[in-house]
């Protein structure tokens, strides 16, 4: 198990794609969903899947348990999904010693770009970027559980 | 994936003990659920474990995706179940070229025992052994999954 510890942040514009490594194509699915815990499976870059359970309703650290699971399995799963299928592209952007992973809806919610910082421990006070716009850590309408079940909120 | 197709049954009496190989002693807690569908974590003999999403309605098949998982994630997992903890023993009883799993419950469920038959095909028709007693496939509440959340049903 691991301890997920992260914040959350809308992004305002296009300053983070100078920094950004290539990225990678996610396709993911909510398989089984409650309100603090969620089952996801998630495809990256058509080739190698994992399944994923997080446990919690803090809005910084979750209980965290992912598997690396046959392709196969996967592309079942996600026909067996609770909601849409979401696909994003994340990118990662190195900043002042921490690693943000900016995420940018395509299909259903395409426009939104959401950006999360993963953290060691909750102490951890990351220097925000300039293109780092409102905090949405702990809105739950924001989390892809509930993108995928519910669609995109407003800004 | 797998597909599960069983079929379960109450149990009448001790007449199978004498058929019945060693058992092997279960710990199983369900991490989520939903209506159709549920991750279940199982440890066996408290050794090792395995984590099980299954999905579907039918009161014989279903979809069924089984993981090896560590042992210290099991029981990390266990702390954050919902409903109780399932203990029961579980025997395995040749018969008539199947199998059937005998489980005997323990703790809360105490005096519970049920028998289920893993088939092949929906279509095989596997000789019922006289200890057997009502058929309760398709029934939810003799599930494991609702056994965990509500306890035992009157038979």
């Amino acid at each position: 198990m691991a301890k997920e510890i992260e914040r959350k942040f809308l992004v305002s514009g296009d300053g983070w794609r100078s920094e950004a490594e290539t990225g990678s194509v996610f396709q993911q699915a909510y398989i089984v969903t409650m309100d603090d815990r969620s089952v996801r499976v998630r495809i990256a870059d058509g080739k190698s899947a994992r399944m994923t359970l997080k446990v919690g309703k803090s809005a910084v650290v979750r209980d965290e348990f992912e598997y690396e699971i046959p392709l196969s399995d996967a592309l079942a799963m996600i026909d067996l999904a609770v909601g849409i299928v979401i696909e994003k592209t994340r990118y990662r952007v190195p900043f002042h010693g921490f690693v943000w992973e900016v995420d940018v809806y395509d299909g259903a919610l395409q426009g939104l770009v959401i950006a999360e910082v993963e953290m060691r421990s909750e102490d951890d006070r990351p220097d925000l970027p300039d293109w780092i716009g409102r905090e949405v850590s702990g809105e739950r309408r924001f989390s892809n559980q509930y993108l995928a079940l519910d669609g995109r909120p407003p800004d």
